[in-house]
């Protein structure tokens, strides 16, 4: 038995035998040809073909991860008629008298070299692409398949990295799991086995001696093990068998309406940190995003996000909810979150520093940046803005008139936008204190119940010596949501809550008894929570 | 004109020339004598005569700084009674043959330099005070006075240090202010300035040159200006007018009652983070103590201090303190106040990090220490405790067994004490949300307004990129203060107030309207407390 654990991508536990599974390699010969304007007709025919198959792929991508994760595959089909891509291989075979296959390889190797020493990390990425695009058209031209072929009786993928034309490709049918070496919890296998619950583990070191042998993985806990024994094997079969019923029993939730028996509704979002969770977001029947944590588009850059950089995720995302509402939270950064190039100060409480909207209101430049590209995405579906760590009505106000200057800055170039609504975080004390006069301010409230927690007790939630003191059930911050609750509907706003307390499940009864309007959460908690109102009086 | 800033030590303007001040150094002679025994008796009429003097001394220090800092005295009375530093004298006179002042100013020296090269801060200090006695025996020996001799006209003494021996023996009345190089905030002199009302300013790099000129010390600003200009002098003896008409004012309320114009009276207590500011309390006629900060008795050590140490000092204040309210709260260690000896690891924020009362009910061994020492001070006086930085009722409950426990023990070992009032700090927003159910657990509340305006707003009071977002007006806080107190009342237990808002004078009103029982404040703004609440309608 061997027992490897890695980084857990999603949960569920597979028992089955391992595929080693590799990239099937072309083998590419030079070879001297005399008609070049014959051999490059015979490369523009594979491309074509080439771009068929991808297209072919998108459409079967769209039904496992959704429209946004399936755009890689439009993207490829783009590259491949990349004006630079295309001159390069004619270029060496026109000049070089060389076959279309050596010609591809040839740029392929050049583009993705070029893309692999760019620092931006989506640049980057854009190797891989290219080695991708490449191959395919070789195979097409070498009248080779480029799919990948399962053995009937399904199994545990193993590899060192799977592209995203391959896991595609593949018959899930015939996955129990994947686990890989490489490949981030944002890759677009961890996305396709999210959306498609798959239990997936990355992060583990691959042996090809693996191949054939029964193996369980443990998605839950990120574990691999190769030749169980008869115990660990039997226990994991209990568990397996648990695991499916609770899981068969949650999809029956799907389309179904957050009602409680006597008829009280209540909104069931999602909270999502980065564009590759929508598809999550959509497999698990969200209402829609109530909490768009904006921070990533900063996280992941070197420098400020543009306007446009901004506008095409926000419009993306408001795009693929289809008129479900969207609720972006204006950046959060400082504090645990941190990024280079706002060059800010080390502090000595940074929970209780400079972050979130005290940067926006001190740095409007890259307010109203954001600010500007979330309203020109306003017209693409239904967004709303929310605001971060609020301590006062001046505040409000201050960000009200920062939103009317973007308006009308909007309006002077004719870009059309809606007047969307615009909200509040509560979630410092002074906040929740203060919701009556800011409720006379805003269009609706999200309750931010982990920051409002730690403020309330004065315990920071991420040290581990205070858990005697923490307690995540506190009365006084249950007695501040009622609260909050209470003079939101007395201003005639509503109000939810997207902190983890918001996925709590023994405390959902309570949520609905305060009439909390709704509650946004990590997407795969959307049908338990739904389970439990359904199933409350 | 020369400038130089120090650091502050007591607030006022003097303008007048400086006296540079200098030890008299007793020249000491080392001569043989044949009568070892009439020696002998030399030496020990002059100590008798030396202690004679020192008890004189501390009667005049008794009514200028207080019982407490006229102590030093009796100290050193009793230093010279102490029989080793008699016996090496003796040693001296009889095994070398020499005279009583070589023999008094050798074992001085032996003494002073044993106590410097002591770790502990305490004997440390000692070692001045060594030097002090033994020069003053030999100022007897010698036939010379001890005195300081002032001129006639009063000066500003600029001196590298003054011994506590020094400062009582001037003529205050011709004493302008004091500027010294040595010396800290809780030195004799310091304490002296502030009990007395005279400007004070310490780290001042003092010339000898200076002395005779012309000179103005700002102990607002803790500087001082040599040979001013002709403008700068006038303007500070606008300053110096305008100052001496405040202070005369509020001379004119000592003994006066807190009470408005429409009756209603309120309590005003001081605020003492050390034993050297009992004097300030007195002299400034506060009601009481609203809170003794204890944690100077564990920064002061390089380890805890016992329970003999402590109870030593809680005994002291309360007996000085001749039967008012001594309200002690237990340590708040942690957050920016650190002791090594405590071990607390490096934490991310510090502020909502392991202190105070967290520490004391993990640490039950330091708690309970105090507590009895808390408890066995309380026969003499009338003494309160109370616990900061509580966030639910289970702590005061948990608190309160421990306090039992203490009580069965001093019970079991026929120690008397006090059933003693015990009251909680309200600085957390939990405790001000839940302070109906808490005010059912205690005898008082303090509401502690720095720490609950920080975490109500979510942010570090002491980091100054924040001052645009920290209103310390805040409406929230605000309106806290008032559910505390209305809490408190109804459930028949007295509030007070012991943060900075209690001396904010633009609030002083509004607390009185709220019905706050009792404002704790820094000593020196009981006066001008007291001129505005006697003002109010």
């Amino acid at each position: 038995m061997e027992r490897q654990s890695g980084k857990k991508i999603f949960g569920g536990i597979a028992i089955g035998n391992i595929l080693f599974y590799t990239k099937q390699s072309n083998q590419v010969v030079r070879r001297k040809i005399e008609d070049t304007d014959a051999e490059i007709k015979r490369y523009e025919a594979a491309k074509k073909e080439a771009i068929r198959q991808l297209e072919e792929l998108a459409e079967m991508a769209v039904k496992e991860v959704g429209e946004v994760n399936a755009q890689i595959f439009e993207v490829h089909a783009m590259m491949l008629e990349d004006g630079d891509y295309n001159e390069s291989v004619h270029n060496y075979i026109t000049s070089q008298k060389v076959n279309a296959e050596y010609a591809v390889a040839s740029t392929g190797d050049n583009f993705a070299s070029v893309f692999a020493n760019m620092e931006d990390e989506y640049f980057k990425a854009r190797s891989a692409d290219m080695k991708d695009i490449s191959e395919r058209v070789i195979a097409v031209l070498s009248g080779r398949k480029a799919e990948s072929e399962l053995p009937d009786e399904p199994v545990i993928i193993a590899a060192e990295d799977l592209a995203p034309s391959e896991t595609v490709q593949m018959d899930k049918s015939r996955v129990l799991a994947f686990v890989t070496e490489l490949g981030s919890a944002n890759s677009h296998t961890a996305i396709l086995a999210r959306t498609m619950g798959i239990p997936a583990v990355t992060g583990v070191k691959i042996k090809e001696s693996w191949n054939g042998k029964l193996a369980i993985v443990d998605g839950y806990q990120g574990e691999l093990i190769v030749e169980p024994d008869k115990a660990v094997l039997e226990e994991y079969q209990k568990l397996q068998k648990q695991d499916k019923e609770q899981k068969e029993l949650l999809q029956t939730l799907k389309g179904k309406e957050n009602v409680t028996l006597s008829g009280q509704k209540i909104k069931l979002y999602a909270n999502i940190g980065n564009i590759a969770d929508l598809a999550a977001v959509l497999q698990n029947d969200a209402g829609g995003i109530g909490l768009f944590r904006s921070e990533f588009l900063y996280l992941e850059k070197d420098t400020f996000p543009t306007e446009e950089e901004q506008f095409s995720v926000y419009r993306q995302v408001a795009e693929t909810m289809a008129g479900k509402p969207v609720i972006i939270r204006t950046l959060d950064i400082g504090a645990d979150k941190q990024a280079d190039y706002f060059h800010l100060e080390p502090e000595e409480n940074p929970a209780m520093g400079y972050r979130a909207i005290r940067i926006c209101l001190t740095r409007k430049d890259i307010f109203k940046t954001q600010l500007r590209a979330i309203y020109r995405a306003s017209s693409y579906g239904s967004i709303a803005v929310m605001y971060p760590m609020i301590t006062s009505v001046q505040e409000v106000k201050e960000i009200k008139e920062v939103a009317e200057e973007v308006k009308a800055e909007l309006d002077a170039d004719h870009i059309p936008y809606k007047n969307i609504e615009q909200g509040i975080m509560v979630e410092t004390p002074a906040a929740a204190v203060l919701s009556d006069l800011l409720a006379e301010e805003v269009d609706f409230f999200s309750i931010g119940t982990n920051d409002l927690t730690q403020y309330t007790l004065a315990i920071d939630r991420q040290n581990t010596n205070l858990d005697k003191f923490y307690d995540p059930h506190s009365p006084a911050v249950l007695r501040l949501i009622e609260l909050i609750v209470k003079n939101a509907h007395q201003a005639g706003i509503w109000v939810g809550i997207c902190g983890e307390l918001g996925a709590d499940m023994t405390l959902t009864k309570q949520f609905l008894q305060m009439g909390v309007d709704e509650l946004s959460v990590a997407a795969g908690c959307i049908l338990p929570i739904r389970k439990i109102i359904r199933e409350t009086k």
